[in-house]
């Protein structure tokens, strides 16, 4: 039924369809110049694949002249049309679709003054290959007199049979988590032939392995999987084994051709056929795989960081990575030390302390913490939450808008945020501090966001260890540095010495690219260079500034090499370009990348 | 983003909001006769549990009078707000909100001259009771320093041991088919302790057990589950294996209490207790459940039809029911007969002729047919379609807009959709009469829906077969009357001998009140007397009148005794209002019955 008249304000649409006309008839008129003049001095254009086979930002006007000059004009946006605008404190903010050559697309602008500030291109489907969704749907039921005898089932198992067998996957996703599952949904509805592998017995099991009382951190709005949102009571935040429950579903929902209890063992690329020789170890039968294109999904975290202690030999308690930690049941009344302050050594802390363990947690550098409520209330809010739903922001328009505001400037959109964040909750900073507790805000007092984008570690979200640290019922040393070991205690560098039964090692992981030297080669590992960090040249973020994520969701220095992976947010939004680029590939599209980034830092 | 500003014609809306207006200041003031005075003389009054605890239509003035006299000011609309309006040929369509002491309910009215038509009422929440979704969702994770020590899998672990055991079910569903699982998720949402109990080994062998090449008959965009909507690239007719493993899905992402392997073997309702022993088997063993409602979701169809034929114990071939037929895989070469010319009939001959089977069907009375495509085009397209989807009617504002049409004026509604598939499907349609086949339209050309409404049978849904009767390739006698068996041969009452190795009786089903005598007692089923119907006075539709489907979804002359079924549009809308009643029957609230329907005819 036809709703009730609105009345609004034309003047944010107005300025909006001036300028987009503006930047049109230049583009049109194949004039780079006159399009340049659409754009203010300090612009961004980011684009995610449409323009460019890559994720990249052009920084400033020489860098967008420079892109579109690279690209041709084939690739230029045109049939802009502007969907929406807004206006707020002088700054028009507009959303638009396009399409070009190659892609049908969605973007966002920001304008000042009449000139765009922020610009953003995202493809959103390959003209020739759309998803056969909506009015492109298959039809399911054979209808008439020729029908094939094979039914849907059959088909199905026919498939399952010789998939990686006698036909080999083109694309093959090494590690069947939430990341390795929705690019795998994604390939499957482009129709790529993609094989996912998994260590794990089942779907899921990712999850299900980890401590008793683990749940999603970030909120359910922030988590859905491509194509199959969670149901409308789904709880906030999800416990661990409903949600692996969820991923098993999905796997059979969505037909995935999924390997569990797979373990790839080695790869090695063959230049002359173009296809990378995989050995996997098939619930114990090995099996050579030769797919084109290899994507690590393995999860963001590397390999575990796990130092050697002085002295570890002779410990006569329990020594294990984070990562290995099998909850707090098993150390009721025993002393536990736990080397590390960001969020696994709180949640195992807290896990500990839950179970009638005496922690002490040994903080070595300063930490940011930020109350789960307030990162809901301040920072995901806006974009994710029951209120943005209602005003029309579904998770994958916000996808896109956060995509729109260029990684150079992030920090200026979450500084405010945060400082909000300090003043509304600084009793409870206090509280910390007075309980010894190191904080800090990030190097430019950005936030948590910047953190986990630079260096992905360094921080907190809070959901009940900190009160259990600023009480004393989690005992704090800080700063503190680790000597040695003896045989039932932990000594520091200043001398004390903490009895312990337990020690966990909570310190963090390396560079995703240690996936590739274990699994392909050292060299093939650096050639690639450090994954995750935007070269900020911030606290393990080292320069150069690269302004979009190292190695991710991208082409790499190594050829058919990729890397998946990040937050479910991320995984859910890059996985779409991922696959496209994949797909484009499989069909034999024409795909140059414009500016592969260099490699940079070995780990 | 705010969108382009829409003019709209604003007259519909005017007019809605004036005449609510006149509605609401009557019932504000608790006054029906002036309430009456903007109802039309022919006017109908649908409430589904809103006002009347019931699913009932008051017809003509006089009936909405005395309903609205009856129930009392309480029940009556308040706050009624129109949210959409629309004209066409001199009627209003207004869509609107309201709430009375019980409910927040939605509604939709037409006006014809300033006055009403049709109204329908329908309660959307129990005001007490809401479900816990959107903002009201679980938070999941326990947070702080009171935590339980079960998380999520303990609790799930402990209801599944404990419930129908150490904890009976205030609600038991026999029939784990797409109804039982609808109505069980919306039970489980609203928090009703209920037990789906179901035959087969997994949820979804309902369809997996069914012939080969089974579709679904209905489009996608009729068939979703409540809460779980189909992804969008889901086949049109959905392929049996795939629905079943959706089902499967289903039942473990609602977390229904589910037990499959379990036949229920008889009831008893006990009046002092005020609850039913029921005994199942479960998987070999015996269990004595108490639930103090019984809901029998066991399929819409009730036992087989299944007619002695004369000679039948001498027949060497294999003789069955078409719900028994295994596919036509064995029958290579053999010679089929089916006896019926209905929905299982005419598929039944299709999958016997494509598996080389040389096949007869015997046609005793007229059948309705309607090609797929057709269908699709002019019956289900306007409110079930990627066309509806994409102009805002999702499914559940198509299910609304499909109750707010009082069964009595349906036909007015269907007829000219009927009639325009006649023309545009003549070619068709002479070709089949020109092969024998006799055709109807229903009692008053009114079509398949009412025919399915009055009767449950009397039609095919062509997806091919019609072809092969027409083509000569499935063998068609028409008029038939079966006189006999001999050992090896069907004979007709006019002497003709069809050489048979396979009888297939496509007799339909008889009422679902045959599933409560089978499990309860002949008794009880003639109390609650015929299921399904509308008491139209057409064939196999025997009278009264009742303006509703007799016994489905509301109560009955049983108490504690409930009916679930339908096709899955059906099964999906009125589960909601079944679940709330008896939600609102575990809480221990009011709930007077208004015009509770008498039994009519015994089976």
């Amino acid at each position: 039924m036809t709703d009730t008249a609105t009345q609004t304000d034309t003047q944010p649409l107005d300025d909006a369809r001036a300028w987009t006309e503006q930047l049109q008839t230049a583009l049109d008129a194949g004039d780079v110049d006159a399009a340049l003049e659409q754009f203010a001095d300090d612009c961004f254009w980011r684009d995610l694949i449409s323009m460019t086979w890559n994720l990249h930002t052009a920084e400033g006007k020489d860098a967008v002249g420079a892109m579109l000059r690279e690209v041709g004009q084939g690739a230029w946006p045109r049939s802009i049309e502007v969907t929406g605008a807004d206006e707020a404190d002088g700054e028009t903010t507009l959303d638009f679709t396009f399409e070009n050559d190659t892609f049908n697309g969605k973007g966002i602008a920001r304008l000042r003054d009449g000139r765009c500030w922020t610009f953003l291109t995202s493809a959103q489907e390959l003209k020739d290959h759309p998803e056969p969704k909506g009015r492109r749907r298959i039809f399911g039921a054979e209808h008439g007199v020729n029908v094939s005898k094979d039914n849907w089932l059959d088909r199905r198992k026919a498939r399952v049979a010789s998939f990686g067998k006698d036909e080999q996957p083109y694309v093959l996703v090494v590690g069947g988590g939430q990341g390795g599952i929705g690019l795998g949904a994604r390939l499957k509805r482009l129709g790529v032939n993609a094989l996912v592998v998994d260590r794990y017995p089942r779907p899921g099991d990712q999850w299900r392995s980890r401590y008793h009382s683990l749940c999603l951190h970030d909120p359910v709005w922030y988590d859905h999987l491509p194509y199959l949102p969670f149901p409308d009571d789904w709880p906030v935040f999800s416990p661990k084994d409903k949600i692996a429950d969820w991923l098993e579903s999905y796997v059979k929902i969505m037909e995935l051709d999924y390997w569990s209890s797979t373990e790839a063992k080695s790869a090695q690329f063959d230049e002359e056929s173009g296809t990378w020789e995989v050995r996997v170890d098939r619930d114990g039968e090995e099996i050579v795989l030769r797919p084109t294109h290899l994507v690590m999904a393995t999860g963001m975290s590397g390999l575990p960081n796990q130092p050697e202690i002085p002295g570890q030999e002779r410990f006569k308690g329990d020594v294990h990575h984070s990562s290995k930690h099998p909850g707090g049941g098993p150390y009721r009344g025993k002393k536990a030390v736990v080397i590390g302050s960001n969020n696994s050594a709180h949640d195992i802390c807290a896990d500990l302390w839950e179970n009638g363990a005496d922690v002490t947690m040994l903080q070595r550098s300063t930490t940011h913490i930020v109350r789960s409520d307030s990162l809901m209330e301040h920072v995901l809010g806006p974009l994710y939450s029951e209120d943005a739903v209602e005003s029309g922001v579904d998770h994958e328009t916000a996808d896109l808008i956060f995509a729109s505001i260029p990684y150079q400037v992030l920090n200026e959109f979450q500084k405010p945020a945060f400082d909000a964040i300090r003043e509304q909750d600084k009793e409870f900073y206090d509280r910390l501090e007075k309980a010894g507790f190191m904080l800090d805000f990030g190097a430019d007092d950005s936030g948590l966001f910047l953190k986990y984008l630079r260096r992905g570690s360094g921080y907190y979200i809070d959901i009940g260890a900190s009160d259990l640290i600023a009480s004393g019922d989690i005992k704090l040393v800080a700063p503190a540095e680790v000597k040695e070991l003896t045989q039932d205690a932990v000594v520091l560098t200043d001398g004390t010495e903490l009895p312990a039964d337990l020690v966990v090692l909570a310190t963090g992981y390396g560079s995703m690219n240690g996936w590739a030297a274990q699994l392909i080669d050292q060299d093939t590992a650096d050639r690639v260079g450090k994954v995750w960090g935007l070269g900020s040249d911030t606290p393990k973020d080292p320069g150069p500034w690269e302004g979009e994520l190292r190695n991710m969701w991208k082409p790499t220095q190594v050829s058919n090499l990729w890397f998946h992976g990040g937050n479910l947010h991320q995984s859910r939004h890059y996985s779409k370009y991922l696959a496209m680029q994949l797909k484009a590939r499989q069909e034999g599209m024409d795909t140059p990348v414009y500016a592969l980034a260099e490699s940079h830092h070995t780990g």
